[in-house]
């Protein structure tokens, strides 16, 4: 119940046992176009270019700044949290002339911020959001800056690493040019791919490049033309990975997008409910919380350390700590994929609670059960 | 038995269905610090900076030509073969003054060559070679051009991606500065991670860069600090892959690393004695010839793809096809890791033979199998 990894089913760590193939044997190009296919599924997207990049949630973030950004190109990034400032820092190492937006850490990205940037920064190649800010446990809506990246003529990118397969991610819908994610959060596979998804015209500027990207390992051009039915060799497939995500894939379109988006939802509001009863503050702006990891205020008097330690000692429950600002000040709890489960909701509380009480804050377990209870059979408290 | 991935043990597949832990989770970090050490046993060396980077093979040439290259250094790289050759794109995206030194594909890199293009470049950064070329079939020996380049004042650079494990890799002992390699050939885990490992020396021109590596995900400098006490966060580890690695490195140990240099010696020398008394020619010369790959020349009238595609389909054996110049002029025949068994040996030979007789061209199965069987049983032929 961590930021992630989350746990895997049973049937993709199965998957990786399978004999390893040759990155060019013809079953597994089968399994590579499945893949593609699939992601386009999960992503909501037409674009041909879409592939699992061979690396972890970072590695697809790096293909998309590394790839789209050029040398003096103007580029706005949304920044609320950790993982903002990150594309920040690709984009610099990719040559970007880069404004930064930032909200606080518990705030979504304003889009009229966005547009005020947009508008006095020149012609902008490339603006950028998180959408499931994991460090604050915020969402930012990715359709209205779209919209005000396509009136500047700017591309779009939106880094989905933690809501792809927990909360509606419509490509297409959203106008969004590139989208990236990882595979250990809502899809519930182990990390090491990272799915990629790039629209005609982003696909265009990658084509129009005259520097080719500072990255080899992850250049779009050259991983399109493996992934592609040329099949030009470029790495070695992480073979085991693809196996992995290709069952993920698979057990997401078996349960269904809009009824898991319907799970996680249910599971993640029931714990934030749960969490509100028993007396506890939750971090990001209401509105604006993901369901799928929520930011809880640590109560004044509890030790953060002691806590986590003993949730992972005695219950075998993993959650994150915050990250930069928010250090000792919020523990991140995951309901992603596998994990994002009734009982891990119920379980959750009732440790907790009890484990708080320990540290002499007294927390009414009672209350947070019973409101999560009810929230998680559809009604109202 | 293509030129990778090799089959993996079963005890590798099995650690991969291992429950996901955290990347920061006590247990996981004490599985990655027995990586590291395990990690430098089998590359030979005493570098603090040894990790496996999380990526494939291509992505630990990445780490090691990014960070160690910087905008203007003068750089040699000895080119054999098609791996030469992409050390040499990537340490021009670096921004590298790259002199290529060419060795017929077939042949290893001259050391007088390397020496006279050294003398002739000024202060010279870096020099790089590939100890062992996948795309011929040909050793290097990386002791004297490692000479070359410590007169010279530069670090050296060696690629053994295909050679770790399989035959003696001494980083320490030669005096190379970075060694980077892949988990899919001798040490047959799956691929997915990368080991890495920076001298004292290389070490410190990363430290002392004045502009940051092009790349942000295999930035060693982060990846360093997540791997080392510091424990910094930088990328969710690929799990999986690094209890795979844990457990394949684990499995060299257990064997020892002499053994399985033997092992893998002998198997390969069966197999190119045999294929030289069936009729056929090798491609590599005498003398250079890696045990864990070789390269087969293709007989005159016979089809490459119908070859292959019958070892496949009927006998479940992938041999590689040649790359380059050398696409229908050879087979790339592997016996790396869990693949190099006497087994193969005969299996291979016999397959082929038979394979080959039906387009028409007879070899002498019967001498091949004896020749071979011969050296397996420790007999010159």
């Amino acid at each position: 119940m961590g930021p992630g990894p989350s746990g895997a089913h049973p049937r993709v760590l199965r998957a990786m046992t399978a004999p390893l193939l040759g990155h060019l044997d013809p079953e597994f190009l089968r399994i590579m176009d499945e893949c593609r296919v699939m992601l386009r599924q999960v992503l909501r997207t037409e674009n041909a270019v879409t592939i699992a990049t061979p690396g972890t949630g970072t590695s697809g973030m790096e293909a998309a700044v590394m790839n789209l950004v050029e040398p003096g190109d103007n580029v706005v990034i949304g920044v609320c949290g950790y993982f903002g400032d990150r594309i920040v820092q690709m984009a610099e190492r990719a040559g970007g002339n880069v404004t930064r937006v930032d909200a606080a850490w518990g705030s979504p990205v304003d889009p009229a911020e966005m547009q005020k940037a947009i508008a006095a920064s020149g012609q902008v190649k490339l603006v950028g959001i998180v959408h499931a800010e994991t460090s604050t446990g915020v969402m930012t809506p990715p359709e209205p800056i779209a919209k005000l990246a396509k009136e500047a003529g700017a591309l779009m990118l939106v880094d989905c690493v933690t809501s792809l397969g927990g909360v509606p991610v419509e490509a297409d819908a959203w106008g969004a040019d590139v989208v990236y994610s990882g595979t250990q959060k809502c899809l519930s596979a182990p990390p090491g791919v990272a799915p990629v998804t790039f629209s005609p015209a982003a696909w265009a500027k990658v084509r129009a490049r005259e520097v080719p990207s500072n990255t080899w390992y992850l250049d779009m051009s050259l991983l399109e033309a493996y992934w592609d039915e040329r099949r030009s060799y470029h790495h070695t497939a992480p073979i085991s990975m693809v196996y992995a995500l290709h069952q993920a894939l698979s057990l997401v379109l078996e349960e269904g997008l809009e009824q898991r988006w319907a799970r996680h939802e249910r599971n993640g509001r029931a714990l934030q409910a749960g969490l509100e009863a028993m007396g506890l503050g939750l971090h990001a702006d209401e509105g604006y919380r993901l369901p799928v990891l929520t930011t809880v205020k640590i109560p004044e008097g509890v030790n953060d350390g002691e806590v986590r330690g003993a949730l992972l000692k005695r219950h075998s429950i993993e959650v994150g700590g915050g990250l930069g600002d928010l250090k000792g000040k919020v523990w991140r709890v995951g309901l992603m994929g596998e994990s994002s489960t009734e009982g891990n909701v119920l379980l959750f509380l009732s440790a907790l609670g009890r484990i708080v009480a320990e540290q002499g804050v007294q927390l009414d377990v009672k209350a947070g059960i019973a409101t999560a209870s009810e929230r998680l059979r559809g009604q109202e408290a």
